[in-house]
C-alpha cells in the first residue's frame, strides 16, 4: 500500500448515512454517523482523504425518493456529496498519491473513487484548497456554464438573480456584471442586500420579504428584465416572470423556496406569460455539461487569481456538522458557500 | 377612381365593431354590426374587398384589455382580424387593382390598408383563394415557423400536439411527421381522434376528456416526449410537462383551454419539472417572425400544390356570422379553420 508521506490510515471510516427519507428539507434525524472498516482498493480505484465537503441545495433532491435528474440515494448508503480531497492510496496511475481532486466524495472521511467520480483535478500553487470546493466547484461551474449556454447575455442587459447572495447567485451576479449587464439581486435580509451591492457589485438589491416585491422589481427595472436567473421558484419566480421583457430568458437553476413537492404546490398559471412575452424558460443541471467543465474551470481560476471575483466560504468543522450545514443553507443562516472541514 | 372591372363600390361598408370588453371568451354581445360610408384613399393606401375573413383564437387576446403582444382593440373600433381579399381601388403602385392580399383586413367588407398591413401577396394559378386564408395563412405560417425556429426536430422524435385537429395543430402534426417524427395528437372527441389518425397521419390519437389522460400519454409515449406543442395550456399542459424526456422542448402557441385570465387561475407549480427535466419552454407569436414568412409561405404552397398537406376550412357565410364563428372555435364546434365568406 502506497501512502502519502506522513499519513497513516485509520482503522475505520466515519460516514454519514442516509437512514430516513426527508419530508421536504432534510434534517439531522435523516442521517446516521457510523464507522466502518476501510475497504480494499480494486484496480482503477483510489482512496481520497476528504478535506472540504460541501452542503448543497441539490442534496435535498438526491435524498428524496421523488424521481430527479439522478437516482435517489439509497437508504443506508453514504449521503451523496461533493468535496475536495487528496489521494492517499491509489491503484489508478492517472490519480497518483498526493494529487488533489474535486468530485463525488460523499459525506465521509475517506472515499474510494474511480475516474468517473472526479469533476476536476488541480494543483495551482497559491490557490487555497477551499477555493476548489466553492468558487471553483459546482457553484462557479454552474454560474459560468449556465450563463454561457443559456443566458444569451448582451451588454446593458438587465439581469435579476434570486438567492443573489448565495454561492451560485453571487457568482452569477458578478459574471453578468463583468459581461456588461446591469444586475439586480434578491436576498432575504437588509444585511444581505447591503452585501449584494457592496461585495458583489449589484446595481440594486431588493429584500424579497418586502411587502411590495412586484413594485420594487418594477422600480429597479422600469423597462423589464432581459434575464431572470432563478434559484428559488415560488412566488418570487411568479413576480419576476410578470416583469420580463419580450424575448426574455429565464434560467431555472433551483427551487429552494419550495419546502416540499409532495403534494405539488400550486401557484398562478404562467403559460400566458410565456406566450405573450415570448419567454425562453430553460432548466439547468450542471452535470449535463461535463464537456464544458474545463473551459469554465480555467476561466474561473484565472478570474479568482486575478481577484476579479468575490466569494465567501462558510466553513463548519467536522463531518458530524454536515446535516447542520445543510439545515443552515435552507434556513438562510449561511454566509456564503457551506463547507465542512474534515481534515 | 380605378376600379376592378365589373366591380362597383357600395355606398356603405359593413363593419363589426368591438363595442364591449369580453369577460373571457368573446360573445356576439361584444360586437355591433354597423354601416359607415367608404372613406377616401390617401396616397400609399389601397382598398381591399374582403373575400375570406378568419376567426382566430388570438382574437380573444386582442379583444381584451389585458396587456398582450399587441395593443388592445379600442372600444368602438373595427374588430382586428385577418383575411384575404382583392384590391379594388389603389393609390399604391405596389398593390394595384386586381392583386390579391392576405393581411390585417379586420372584420369588415372593405378595408383600407397600407403595405404594412399585408402579410402575403399571391397569385398562383390553380390554388383556391380560400387556401390563402387558411393553410397558407397564419395557421400554416405558425406551424412551419414555430417548428423550424423552436422545435429542434430530429428524426424519430416523439411529438405531442394539443388541439391537434385544429388549424395550427393539424399542420404541426403533418409537418412533424413529414420531418420523420412520431406524432401523438390530443383532441376532444372520439370523432376528432379518428380524424387525427385517418386524415392527419398521427400515429396515435388521445381523447383529452379521458379519465386517465396521464396514463394514456404514458402509454402512447413510453419513453417520454421530445416535443410538446401546446395550443391549450391548463391541465393538459400540466400532464404533458410531466411526461417530457430530459432536454425536451415545449412550444407555447396558445392557451385556448383557459376561459379567463382575470383573476389568474392557479395550477400545479411547474418549475421543478423544468429544472429536473431540463426543459426548454418557449413562447411563440408568429408576428415576431416576419422575415421568415416568405420562406415558410413558399414551402407550404409547394406542399399544398403537391397534395402533401391535408387542411380543412369551415366556412360560414356572411360577415354577420363572424362572432358565431369565433364562439364555435372556443366551444370546439368547428371542423377545421373557421373562415367567413364575405364576397
Amino acid at each position: 500500500m502506497t501512502l502519502i508521506p506522513g499519513h497513516s490510515l485509520p482503522a475505520a471510516n466515519r460516514r454519514l448515512l442516509l437512514t430516513g427519507r426527508p419530508a421536504g428539507i432534510p434534517t439531522a434525524e435523516n442521517f446516521t454517523l457510523d464507522e466502518s472498516p476501510l475497504s480494499a482498493l480494486d484496480p482503477g480505484s483510489f482512496r481520497v482523504r476528504a478535506l472540504y465537503l460541501s452542503a448543497d441545495p441539490a442534496q435535498r433532491g438526491w435524498a428524496s425518493d421523488v424521481p430527479n435528474y439522478m437516482p435517489p440515494v439509497a437508504i443506508g448508503a453514504v449521503m451523496r456529496a461533493l468535496g475536495t480531497g487528496i489521494v492517499v492510496d491509489s491503484k489508478d496511475p492517472a490519480h497518483p498519491v498526493g494529487s488533489c481532486v474535486y468530485g463525488w466524495l460523499g459525506w465521509q472521511d475517506y472515499a474510494v473513487l474511480t475516474a468517473a467520480d472526479v469533476i476536476t483535478r488541480f494543483a495551482t500553487p497559491g490557490v487555497p484548497l477551499e477555493y476548489y470546493a466553492g468558487l471553483l466547484g459546482i457553484s462557479g461551474l454552474t454560474a459560468r456554464i449556465s450563463l454561457t449556454r443559456l443566458g444569451q447575455l448582451r451588454e446593458r442587459d438587465t439581469v435579476l438573480v434570486s438567492a443573489a447572495a448565495g454561492a451560485v447567485g453571487s457568482l452569477v451576479g458578478q459574471l453578468a456584471r463583468l459581461a456588461g449587464a446591469r444586475t439586480i439581486g434578491l436576498a432575504g435580509s437588509e444585511a444581505k442586500v447591503r452585501t449584494l451591492i457592496e461585495r458583489y457589485g449589484y446595481a440594486t438589491g431588493i429584500n424579497y420579504r418586502s411587502h411590495d416585491l412586484v413594485g420594487e422589481i418594477a422600480a429597479a427595472a422600469p423597462e423589464g428584465l432581459d434575464l431572470y436567473f432563478d434559484n428559488v421558484g415560488g412566488p418570487i419566480l411568479d413576480a419576476s416572470l410578470r416583469h420580463m421583457r419580450v424575448g426574455g430568458r429565464v434560467i431555472q437553476c433551483g427551487t429552494a423556496s419550495i419546502a416540499s413537492w409532495s403534494p405539488v404546490p400550486t401557484g398562478p398559471r404562467n403559460e400566458r406569460e410565456i406566450l405573450t412575452r415570448r419567454l425562453s424558460w430553460n432548466g439547468f443541471v450542471l452535470f449535463d455539461h461535463a464537456n464544458s467543465y474545463m473551459e469554465a474551470f480555467q476561466r474561473l481560476e484565472r478570474a479568482a487569481i486575478a481577484g476579479e471575483l468575490s466569494f465567501e466560504n462558510h466553513i463548519l468543522d467536522g463531518i458530524e456538522q454536515a446535516p447542520e450545514a445543510l439545515a443552515m443553507l435552507y434556513r438562510g443562516a449561511n454566509r456564503g458557500k457551506m463547507l465542512i472541514w474534515t481534515g
